[in-house]
């Protein structure tokens, strides 16, 4: 392993040991378990919003607790989710009166886990309600869309249901953003190489030298290509075509965009693709409003990158252009 | 090779264009040489910050143009120095009247071609001062400071020189400022594996799977330890002594600390290392005024970090606090 670590089943906790010495202004542990952030500053009488899943993806998801963004989080081991018992801790602890939102990617042991906590929730007089990313069109097909995985383009539900809540909206209202938003974004990804699981020491994934994978997961699951490894252009090309189709782009539309690196990917080559993804729009005359080019959701050190488009209408780029304030993102 | 890029000779103007389209409320060209970059709204009548240096290091150079920070820029091929016709066109663009501060790192094309950008802006009656950024204490020992090479650290002049001149001051005030943070800023790397320069498919320097070089620099000149990979605890230690030792940091003192990946290491890992730095400053009874982790200075996906501290009075630390905006760097 290249890894700067120490003890791998220490990994996960040092981690937070240090955002919370960096941050500590910003972000605090509502309890005793660690593992359970919240912002320090966190307003009461509007809706909060938990988060969570595995760690491996920073900023994902701690990076998104703050103003203008999630209220509170819950992650777990690499790649595992956090507990039900966490995800409750987390919505206890931000809950203002005005309910929660819990806001997170379709995979089976979170949902699982969050589920219960809405029992838990429930048991203490917490209302919920729940919004899944799952805009990773290669995951499922339009037809069963429902069912697909959430990747990067979560930020944007993030982004906007934090917006909402920030200038008060209620619970259904904040719920509703985060699911309209989720209904119009779209994710496909490109691997090039995996991470190496701290603990395990294994690869999340094989892929010979010199070949890409489109379409893969960020914990590395399976696409919907392999090939030899193509040029930018090509790969943008691949990437975006589905997205066009899946999110039914026509001429006059207007979108926002995330070229994320998965994080090896070097912040030079997601401008390259940036430049393309662009071309590529004013060539179909789509107008991208808001761009957002770097880390946002990565799979510790593998080598690849993942675009993410959000249709929008006029209340969603206003909700993307509120203030926020994270120690991972800010917008002024 | 493992890139997203189309033709290599073509990468860096490809990425300055994704630039020059994700960014145009931020950044322009001021000419029709793109590897010239000035901010969008230069103010007049302020001292205007040249930078520069090669490609491959974002955020550095092009990253840090923009409001308190510097004015303008002008980078080469990959670790390449931009012309000296580049660097003049970069000082004229951003010369409101009050004078230019050349402000980069000291390696010898740079200071060659930013030499004759002096000449060649005094022929058009712009006054300038240079300050080289030189804060990696592995490149030369304490009794030839001068020579040091420039790396991560160049982040805290950058910070403060541009609030300097955003506040107004004059050109001889902003270049003082410049000096002094350089004066105090100390930096140590450790690399874990190299970067591939896209046009020639070689790797930036030597190292077996499995060892660590403490002291590299960000182009893979070589450190002053090859050994083992050690454990993150030993690693900080390893970067954090020389430092301390050169900054003469003593009980009582403030620092700011700059934990920098290098471009394929997670930020995970950065944070784990924070943790340490914290604890070993909390050791010897220096506090941690301002802290700053993630990438911000690179060398493509090369796997490493390095450790940056600032030693604050409470002028410098004033300068860190003020405000700044670049499409890279944002304080608020």
């Amino acid at each position: 392993m290249r890894k700067i670590i120490n003890q791998p089943n220490d990994f996960v906790d040092e981690m937070i040991d240090g955002i919370l010495l960096a941050h500590p202004d910003k972000l605090k542990t509502p309890g005793d378990d660690k593992r359970v952030l919240v912002r320090a500053d966190a307003p009461t009488g509007k809706v909060g919003i938990v988060t969570g899943g595995g760690s491996g993806h920073l900023p994902l998801f701690k990076g998104y607790v703050g103003k203008g963004l999630c209220s509170g989080v819950a992650v777990g081991n690499v790649f595992s989710s956090p507990s039900a018992q966490q995800c409750f801790e987390a919505a206890k602890a931000v809950d203002g009166g005005a309910g929660v939102l819990f806001l997170y990617g379709n995979y089976g042991g979170d949902v699982f886990n969050f589920d219960l906590a809405i029992d838990l929730a429930e048991l203490e007089g917490i209302e919920t309600r729940t919004a899944l990313g799952r805009d990773d069109v290669a995951s499922q097909p339009n037809e069963r869309k429902l069912d697909r995985r959430g990747v990067a383009g979560i930020f944007f539900a993030f982004k906007g249901a934090g917006a909402a809540a920030e200038r008060g909206d209620g619970l259904e209202a904040v719920a509703a953003v985060a699911e309209d938003i989720i209904e119009h974004t779209a994710t496909m990804g490109i691997g090039l190489s995996p991470t190496i699981l701290p603990t395990t020491g294994k690869a999340s994934f094989d892929l010979p030298e010199g070949e890409m994978e489109i379409g893969i997961g960020i914990h590395g699951e399976t696409g919907i290509h392999r090939g030899p490894l193509e040029t930018a252009d090509q790969i943008v090309e691949r990437l975006m075509a589905p997205l066009v189709a899946d999110l039914v782009l026509v001429r006059g539309d207007r979108i926002a965009v995330l070229v994320n690196g998965m994080g090896a990917t070097p912040l030079e080559e997601l401008y390259v693709m940036y430049r393309h993804v662009h071309q590529q729009a004013a060539l179909i005359g789509v107008t991208i409003e808001k761009s957002y080019i770097g880390e946002y959701a990565t799979s510790l050190e593998m080598a690849g990158a993942s675009l993410s488009i959000l249709k929008l209408n006029d209340e969603r780029l206003e909700l993307l252009k509120a203030p926020a304030d994270s120690p991972f993102f800010v917008e002024v």
